[in-house]
């Protein structure tokens, strides 16, 4: 009775990395109806609505240029339109994801002030400031961070880098990548003084990817505008000028952006604070699990905590992804892998989006029980502890 | 951060009653098709895959009607053939859907011989046979018995119930109620020499509710033949001449049938041993919770127990409904009521149909954290003993 | 070139059978939704929804009852609530449907006096008053006619059946089938007078097959309260009972009401009375290219016009049938069969539900290119006449 | 009766414009399925199908690389891979897609010789060999054509230019967009020597807007590899590689992917050949219809008709635009702006994608009643001689 001998899955996939996540019926469903004409009086309606609602998720009033594209090309458009091949930028270590944008950074003729990290910390504002302090002819165009590291579960303390860069009056732009923040927790494009907000569509914003998104500050605009680096499909101007109507000027990702509408419009009905606090509740709960468990969290700063994921220690000797693939075949769970130097070090269980508790206990369901089937090491009481900070019978 | 403020739920609901179950989004989109000419050639291939579906699925060789209708529909489609006002009939009371098909029977004019029973046990086949064994001018038509009682969680064991008719040299038509049991809990229609068996759509064959099934044996269609009862729409004879090419007499549930296409294939992908089996861990699982926490199962017989759901009797003094109207507001999950003289004092927690370990694993965590929240005296420990259940860790 | 060699069709299927429609997306995705507890508040949303939406669309203030069935089990509830075996009711033959729910009175046991038609007529008003005023014992306990002869295209004049019962005095029922003109031609349950009034889901109301409703007047309650026949799935009080609260005494088919609620939505967006002008214009394009082509429309009598569908008679010594299935390989259109005596004579052109003059002018092009391509007679100019009607350079 | 006061459109749009075209169900609902671990087992399956598949749709062995972007993105792609900064280019002015092609070559540095062009031409492969020729010095790096130039329904003559700069010895490469052609009309990436072609998914391929795709000969990947200009998000070489095993090095629009494989499955399934001889008879059935309306087809060169749209010069004193409207207003159908120097002289009727016959003569239907309710002169008989062909009573 212990040993099913079936390979078929039946019943939901839990689908826990974090992200792409697991998008709302709603949301499929929504994406789910014909293409219209992109250049029609309709899609106008729906043009402004995502454009708009697009504004009030990364709380700015500034401009949010939506890309078909993945995360990956918002980057990319991050760079291509403020910055030019040999300027200097400074970006922090804070993971793999960072490790990426720096090798781009990299491609596209940047030179990176790569501040090293270890990959269990966020950004260093002090260290930020220090480098900024000494950039005394300001040769530095721009700091480059990002929010939420989705290969560690650590968020950097983006108001307290703002705070730095102002202490040392450096001119940089601020661009932050929030591909794993966006819509999971909280995030002010203006209130913090962030230049270019990057974002995706498969995380947060509970879409299928295929969306990338750039939220720019009026000091961004002005930088791109003096900015002669060669770019094209990236280059906002063309895009914003054709959004103020509604419209794109090559045709953009219409059924995706009636998932994000619906998206908007679900996130709204929630509320944003309520939305960072659900998030906050689960992830209380997860790291009450992971003690419980005897595991330790990567992430070493309980400030920098991450609302959206938790990458987990595995104990010395037991490979994560071994596990992994435990799990995934016997309880039809996908958790995130360790990327890079954290290869079968750390898994990542991601517990954003569209998601609640019943939903988290099944995760960490999974998780203690694939310990069990994997033949790791652990002491029981991880589930059990979440169902406390769940239920209100513990404080996290 | 324990007292979430939001009413809006987010993530899936957990829909854990015993039925209507979780529908598959592969089933929902086979629905989601547009209808087609009920009268055409493509019909046709829709119309014989389904009929030679269902009747592996009820393992019969015999005709298997599908009526667009609820189950309740099928109950009576069951008694107007075979059946006549004045007849007189057997069945037993094993709950709140024996006791509602007695009823219909008594409004279709039958003469209901009805067994008591304390709705903890299922239909005893010694009573059956000691019933009919009297009946020596056989005026007894029909031995009329639910297999799951989906108001307590109690499977009646047919093939004994078969064998104290047999026994009995009784010629009683055998009529079936699987509604709650057909693709979760082993059944057999031909092998267990059952005349007409009662299926519904919207339990293990993972459909929305709005079909209805009688699986009907020789000897029932010809008492049907024989029987001059009034009836038009619940008439087996058209249905099952038109249904020899693949179509119907009049206008069949045609997305329906689109939908059960697909289940039947799902099910057969699984494998019907493999769905059995699984719905048997996921019932040990709970039933290993249960215990844990302190509390009675309702099905008094392990004989007995079902594999479809577990009807958990309340501590004295706390309701049953003000629990699980507690565990919807604050877990997003409906759990099953208690019916008619079990309202209040049990909750039924559905298992059965599209699912898996992680579901129930949230599934139980709810029902835990809902004795929480809700003040209901328990001890705790019922989802730690499913986990050593589901993970093999322990013996059921 | 212009000989396919494919058999596989691409586009859209043109569905233009009288029924069951093309349904729109909005209503297939609306049932595309995840099935919720039938006993759950918000189901009690759902039902009061679809119950007070159905009743404007019925146009009555009395209750209309939705059953998970066919509208053929409509038919068969009405008379089993009103009326018993052994009962006298008035018919009138104007097609297959009027003699199909004769055959079904006759085998729930009423006497049925059948007025005689030629099948191109509706019900004769006189000839309704004639017999009824002949009855001065009042044993005609019904009168019982179809609005929309489906297989005719000819509606019967309901208000002036209505005044010849009235003229003669006679306290007989009125119940009216309206299958297929509910939703499509103009229709008032509660001004006509009518009785019972019994509708299906699959026409009109631009939804899949699987809903029958029967409209219900305090007098046809009052027959029913009085009535003992035996009745259980399709008796009124139970379910009228628990529509009070949004509720039914047995699981309806809650996704196929979720698809009711959206189209009732899209009915009342566009406005009854515009839905009723639309169909109305469509008919007369299409009879505009019958016309045309030379042919002779089945209905004889202009007042009759269905709005819905149009019955096409065939030159002498041409098929129907081999025409229809000309059309069906080589421009994937589904056109209506004639049935019974009209078998081979006529075929019928659905122009109900979901529609618009773009898809009437590819389906009557269909029919026009279908004469040429099966070498049935005719004069060009169908379709032209048809786009003078609608681009309203024609009176029609 | 023929002023329609509502403006609530019933029934489905007509979606004419040369794309985004009609999305088949069946891909729709492909989409809507739930995303997955892009980097988990299942998706490479689906990686790996859609990667062969698009191989098979392109007629080459090589790699086909697909982006999370639109057309345009895919059109930068083949640049940046292949050329740099102050390269020479040879393009054919064919319409305003070549012109935007250009402009994006401009801003990416590329020095372009613009073969000009009247808009009613395909690129002239003897005026491209005579540029060739003249380039003794090879600074030219690549001829840039539009193989179905979209504005203009103008079909370039691949094969021809392959051979021009065959004859000319030239070792330019060959960069071809199919954006309007792919899966429409006639293309072979490998038999006619093309380098890169370029592709989206909103056309021929039948999906919505949201993947750019790049086939790529070997001597483009040659080149690529020597080619030094800054790129990341659109380079080939990580993609290829991750491409093996069925992944991508970052997020791939996986819903989209789900939609690509259908479609893909489908175009196979009616076969490439039938796919483009029925582009080809709904081209010839359009132009039939635009001659008998009396007006005139902006291609001048029958041997360069595009079988994926026709655009139709308007009447003089008569604008395009203001017909259009009218026509949306009116039908509910959108039909093709005239772009650029064509604004208001020409409206385009897109006939391509997931389309058939009676689609076909909904929409010319719409167009000839269009310039009736728009008075805009023309002759009666245009639909008319579209049946004629698509009957086969005319040859075209």
């Amino acid at each position: 009775m212990n040993t099913p001998t079936t390979t078929v899955h039946t019943g939901r996939h839990f689908l826990q990395i974090p992200g792409p996540t697991n998008v709302p019926d709603r949301v499929l469903r929504a994406i789910d109806m014909p293409t219209i004409d992109h250049r029609g009086p309709e899609f106008a309606g729906l043009g402004l609505a995502v454009i708009e609602g697009a504004k009030r998720v990364f709380r700015t009033a500034s401009p949010v240029v939506i890309y078909p594209s993945s995360g990956t090309g918002a980057w990319e458009a991050a760079i291509v339109n403020t910055l030019s091949p040999g300027d200097r930028v400074l970006m922090a270590e804070t993971g793999q994801f960072a490790t990426l944008w720096r090798t781009m950074a990299g491609r596209l003729g940047l030179e990176v002030d790569f501040i090293e990290g270890d990959w269990r910390h966020g950004a260093d504002p002090a260290a930020i400031g220090a480098r900024l302090a000494e950039d005394r002819g300001h040769t530095i165009k721009a700091v480059m961070v990002v929010h939420n590291e989705t290969s560690t579960g650590v968020t950097s303390r983006i108001p307290e880098i703002r705070r730095a860069i102002d202490q040392a009056s450096h001119p940089a732009l601020l661009l932050v990548d929030t591909i794993s923040s966006l819509g999971s927790i909280d995030y002010r494009h203006d209130e913090w003084g962030v230049d270019v907000t990057v974002g995706g569509s498969q995380k947060g914003l509970m879409l299928p990817p295929g969306l990338g998104f750039n939220a720019v500050s009026d000091k961004a605009l002005a930088a791109a505008a003096a900015n002669t680096s060669r770019r094209s499909y990236w280059d906002w101007h063309e895009i914003i000028a054709a959004n103020r109507t509604g419209y794109w000027p090559y045709t953009p990702a219409t059924n995706l952006l009636y998932g994000l509408r619906e998206a908007i419009t679900m996130l709204e009905e929630e509320g944003l604070e309520a939305v960072f606090a659900r998030h906050d509740r689960h992830a209380a709960a997860t790291r009450a699990a992971v003690r419980a468990w005897g595991m330790e969290i990567l992430c070493a700063d309980p400030r920098e905590y991450s609302s959206a994921l938790t990458a987990v220690m595995m104990p010395d000797g037991h490979d994560a992804d071994q596990f992994r693939e435990a799990v995934l075949a016997r309880f039809d769970m996908s958790l995130g892998t360790g990327l890079a130097r954290l290869k079968g070090r750390v898994f990542r269980i991601g517990h954003l989006g569209h998601f609640n508790d019943l939903m988290l206990m099944g995760t960490l369901a999974g998780v203690e029980m694939g310990f069990e089937v994997a033949g790791v090491p652990y002491r029981e009481g991880g589930v059990r502890a979440a169902m406390d900070v769940l239920s209100g019978k513990a404080r996290p």
